[in-house]
């Protein structure tokens, strides 16, 4: 399979875990700029597709901006594709996608790969079987630190802050046992950017239980990406981004985090049985916000 | 049945279609205020279900950011639900709303009132059999005229210039053969308001076919609402919102306007086939403009 667009969250994840995943093998990057030795080069996807035609697969790394262009032409091409998230930079773009790998046969996936940290089953089963009071999510980074000179991300379409929050959004819609739906969203946006550098959000479900997202960009020093759920049966709470799971303060699952190893593993069972799998979830909750999302100026931001 | 919300539109056209409709008879109103000579009054909805218990199916006329608790109301106490457009403030609110019409065995319907003007079955059987070249959306009204005084329109979750864009969009994703999806969106908003007062869009689909939408709240004068698409049959035009068509110059239909008519006696059919109707996508694309979409701040807006 190749990758394309070669930035941070490709280097950083996707080379490792397509190299831990048995079925699959690195033997392509297309990106305008950067290599990875040892691999084949393409500069544009259209290039591999024409020059490489052994490649069964790709996973598309590029801003959200560019990436439905990029799928409808590999899938076309007689590719598997894994879109990393958001699957694009608009809920409706998807749906030719959709056609197009049912026409073709071949697998899309739309992954979110903070659903495959440890504590995500395990809390989707514990809260099977209890009532659920209220949710609290502090999703807090610093996008200095994990974002660097990403100019994209502020762009109308980059999501700003919901780019992290939306991992918040992806583990949040699996593991509450009902639909949940947004009723109150308030977005900072920075005076000289076009995306929100923060978010408060408030959902609830059928049930009117409270769920309180706070989303924000400009934490320095701890880094915070927890979930908390008052229940019936105590609290739970996920913390790391969903790498620990707490009952009462007692540790549940400490496992290692492996969430891109798990995906790449769940896309070659999606190819092997010709399945897609596109959610589309979390994106919606976050067309829903900037739909109904009262409007702050905040302080200009610069990287 | 019952209207719920007993406003400008409920007034203008609800009843007169309700009257003209066999199968159903206006039965009671809900509205904290106004009242309709000879028909039962309540101030809640929930006055309503719990005093009049012989009324089947209600109509809700009310603003997009109660109506979802309210349908889930109805669709509880075993009523079939008809809700104006937009279907509500969210799109993922009405995932519940299509889970408790399931459960209950109940009609819900998302009614698109401009899918019902004359044009549109025509214009739609048209564009089936030929190439499409471009479309081009002219939605431009005078909003002091259409919406006088409705404060909640500028609210966040009221849409602003979608409110009546969104009629143009209900056409435009009924007449046209593939999916179509948003590439830049660029919004207008008013210093002193929280939602747009002007729209331009680009959509495409994925034969890559140029739909440019533009639409405006400050036309006075002459209102527009037209959508013209070059094919290679020739020029097609849907002009007054969908009421007269011409192919080439040459009127195709001109038959009086009858929209709400038309969409009861839907609603009558849904009810008696045991159906629903929930098309969310022009909502979709609503929620997908303001999230790709591109603000600029214009002078405020004063009524």
């Amino acid at each position: 399979m190749a990758i394309v667009g070669f930035g941070k969250i490709a280097r950083d994840q996707h080379v490792a875990a397509i190299a831990a995943t048995p079925g699959i093998e690195l033997a392509a990057i297309a990106s305008r700029n950067a290599e990875l030795e040892g691999v084949a080069h393409f500069t544009t996807l259209e290039e591999l597709l024409s020059q490489a035609p052994e490649i069964e697969a790709v996973a598309l790394c590029t801003p959200p901006q560019v990436r439905q262009a990029q799928a409808l032409a590999a899938l076309r091409a007689g590719k598997h594709v894994l879109l990393e998230k958001p699957p694009g930079a608009t809920v409706s773009e998807i749906a030719p996608l959709i056609a197009a790998s049912r026409l073709t046969g071949k697998t899309l996936y739309a992954t979110w790969h903070s659903r495959h940290a440890p504590a995500v089953e395990p809390a989707r089963a514990f809260l099977a079987g209890c009532d659920i009071r209220s949710v609290r999510i502090d999703w807090k980074e610093d996008v200095r630190v994990w974002h660097p000179g990403q100019g994209w991300i502020w762009e109308p379409g980059g999501l700003g802050v919901f780019d992290p929050g939306i991992n918040a959004l992806s583990i949040l819609t699996r593991i509450m046992p009902r639909p949940v739906f947004l009723t109150r969203a308030d977005l900072a946006f920075p005076s000289n950017r076009a995306a929100p550098i923060a978010a408060n959000l408030d959902f609830t479900d059928e049930t009117g239980v409270l769920i309180r997202a706070e989303f924000d960009f400009r934490q320095t020093g701890d880094q915070t990406w927890d979930i908390r759920v008052e229940t019936s049966k105590g609290t739970l709470t996920l913390s790391s981004g969903g790498a620990k799971l707490f009952h009462d303060g007692q540790p549940m699952v400490d496992e290692v985090e492996a969430e891109y190893p798990a995906l790449y593993q769940r896309f070659v069972e999606l190819v092997g049985q010709g399945a897609s799998d596109v959610d589309l979830t979390p994106l919606v909750h976050v067309a829903d916000a900037f739909m109904i999302g009262r409007r702050d100026v905040v302080e200009p931001f610069d990287d």
